[in-house]
């Protein structure tokens, strides 16, 4: 079916997805998807999250990363810019498996690695492709809704405005992680709305550690620490009905990251921990005493 | 037109939609959209909601019969899952008026009702029909958007899995619901986002009572009695604005079911009810003691 | 692209878009896209929001009128509708840009302004335009859905019903804007997902500002006066950024009105304002004693 539409006029070229922090309430996503809509009739859009929070550089960065490698090929857009207007660039990358367009302030490069990395960076200041008269503080509808529904329609990245060096590309620092001897410290890098707190560690981290660990929050991450610093036990197991109702385990999420559920609960609660915060999750049946917290991760290195 | 386009190429065997407690924050519904627009890219996939409350089984299955008679003839999937990756079977329904994917914990059924009865079910063990590594946390991206862009697309569903006995499927305990000699009792069915209080009760038992109602809480539901227990009077109307801004109203819902609404207010609050908790509705006038409670509701049958 | 589809079958007349009070959480947004799947499969469907609070009509009026401009033309859904099932009429207009569907209570006129003003208008009385059963409480799934599909399908207007006077059509009243010597007060109109506070007054009257100005909540406007009356200064700028973090910034907005924000903070919070609390902004360095704020605004008039 697909090859017969093919003959019949070319498809486009894929998908746009749209992340940003502008919420669902206001008509911002849907002026977005207008702008989109008359420039490319034909293109899907695919909404991933407008519930960043406001301003949240990070949440935006990993939300996008985890999600582009489930889209189709196209272009990915995403708004977090609390710097619309100033002089922060505008910025447009290339990847093996698709593009991304939004703000240079750290938001895209980690999606980008996710799509197999940078292999192209213009900054967005042809004015043929943007709105007609650009706004200073709604630059989803008025510069990267626009781009992204031309590249998508297949214009050529270099159209939009001059070679960026990707070397010059704003990154967020990146989250601590550290393999220990009997497991790993990592910061919290993002609770979802089942509260499942996702680590920053790979999920490799996880593996060699038996059926039983212990976690805690340490001092040391970019996050506060966890309000009362206790030690729980979690099993190490598959997914959230391996522990009983109400308890912790620690899997292999669905990103391939380490994560601490609760069977039926909410982990981010009971651990009160939020991203940022340190994790160590270490082996059970460790005899001996705890190593010094503030010594250990003073060396952490991500 | 649509001839016309059906002579091009053949259209897609309806729509996908997706009802689901994922939440808006995180991009677990855009990699659904994104695994069925990769495998089926001319496919509508329409959103019916994705804020039932996490693992809350008898909303999402509520929502999902109450909806899918509107939508066209299709694909529904729908992931309330908590056991996700234990040993509780994925399945796939068919109905005379579409089918239906998701886990087999009694989410599905109602809206099978609804299409007209299950005429068929598999359980979806086929591995070339779903991602080719499953996680254990996300079935939804990666058992059940596959399977539900598969058969969208006219695969058979034979070919998903073995048949599995209609009679073996997991159901949900049905709600209560009785008459009365004056009017009926019904559990709170749901609650809807304008405060909307639907009872179980078919729209038909409110039909023969007079134009004022009596309704109160009772002990004996499923979820809990109402704070007070208090018994107040309801208009018998059509709509909200048939009683006066602020004062109860009974009515037929939009889908057929016995709810109680205040114009302009927020009925389930005003009732300090909540699903699960059982309503007495009567007419209005009755002379003589109340009957007992305890022993009235102890026989209601579903 | 777009022209060889046009010539093997003829567009849809554009999309329909919907904008409604009715959340998130229900089916009836899905609802509603079901029926107009049904009836035009081909049609693009746009959510602009669905988060307007229940019954405000203002807020929608807002949000939809702001939104439409940036839409590809087409018929515009809109539903706050608390007397839905009373008498109150349903219409639909056309203007030049496009058409608009809903309740007769004032939500639809700004939204035909800002498409060139009403051309035509109609009631909603074609029973074969309706669905077989129309409920008393869900007119967006069983009227106002498969109008606009007919519509978007190029189904002539007057076939939906006979036509309105456009004088007699339900309007809002207007917020209050009012110049002053040295500067204007006006209603805030709305405040969206940032806290942004948008006023009524369009942006030219902020032009002629210096580079500071004054803002202070007054009394006389249709909604509550801000707690404190204190005056604050706001710097004059083009965005955000333009003021120091946290601080007040008062700047056209995306939609060519006056708005107040706060960089990186919550502008609405700060001056603890709501929508139809009046606010006065004037330039900084004026000497000499506030004018009677009782006597001025009771000369405002819209």
């Amino acid at each position: 079916m697909t090859s017969s539409i093919d003959r019949e006029f070319p498809a486009p070229a894929g998908v746009v997805s749209l992340t940003t922090d502008y919420g669902l309430a206001d008509g911002f996503v849907a002026a977005c998807h207008g702008v989109i809509a008359r420039l490319a009739p034909q293109l899907r859009i695919i909404d991933v999250t407008h519930l960043v929070p406001p301003g949240d550089i990070r949440r935006g960065a990993t939300v996008l990363a985890q999600t582009v490698p489930h889209l189709p090929p196209g272009v990915h857009v995403a708004v977090v810019d609390p710097g619309v207007g100033t002089n922060r660039r505008a910025i447009a990358l290339a990847t093996c498996a698709g593009m991304l367009v939004g703000p240079d302030n750290g938001l895209l490069l980690d999606a980008a690695e996710a799509l197999g990395g940078v292999t192209g960076a213009v900054e967005l200041t042809n004015p043929r492709w943007l709105a007609p008269r650009v706004s200073a503080t709604f630059h989803g509808r008025d510069v990267f809704a626009p781009v992204a529904a031309r590249l998508a329609l297949g214009a050529p990245l270099a159209e939009a405005g001059p070679a960026v060096d990707p070397d010059s590309l704003v990154r967020l620092p990146a989250p601590l992680v550290r393999r220990l001897p009997d497991g790993f410290v990592a910061e919290v890098l993002t609770v979802d709305h089942f509260g499942n707190v996702q680590l920053a560690a790979p999920a490799d981290l996880l593996e060699p550690l038996p059926a039983r660990v212990r976690v805690r929050p340490e001092t040391g991450g970019s996050g506060p620490t966890g309000v009362d610093g206790r030690e729980r036990e979690a099993v190490h197991g598959r997914t959230f009905g391996d522990a009983p109702v109400g308890a912790l385990v620690a899997h292999a999420d669905s990103a391939d990251r380490v994560a601490l559920s609760v069977n039926g609960g909410h982990a981010a609660a009971l651990l009160a921990v939020v991203p940022g915060t340190l994790l160590r999750v270490r082996a059970c049946g460790v005899v001996g005493a705890l190593p010094d917290n503030t010594d250990e991760v003073s060396t952490v290195e991500s």
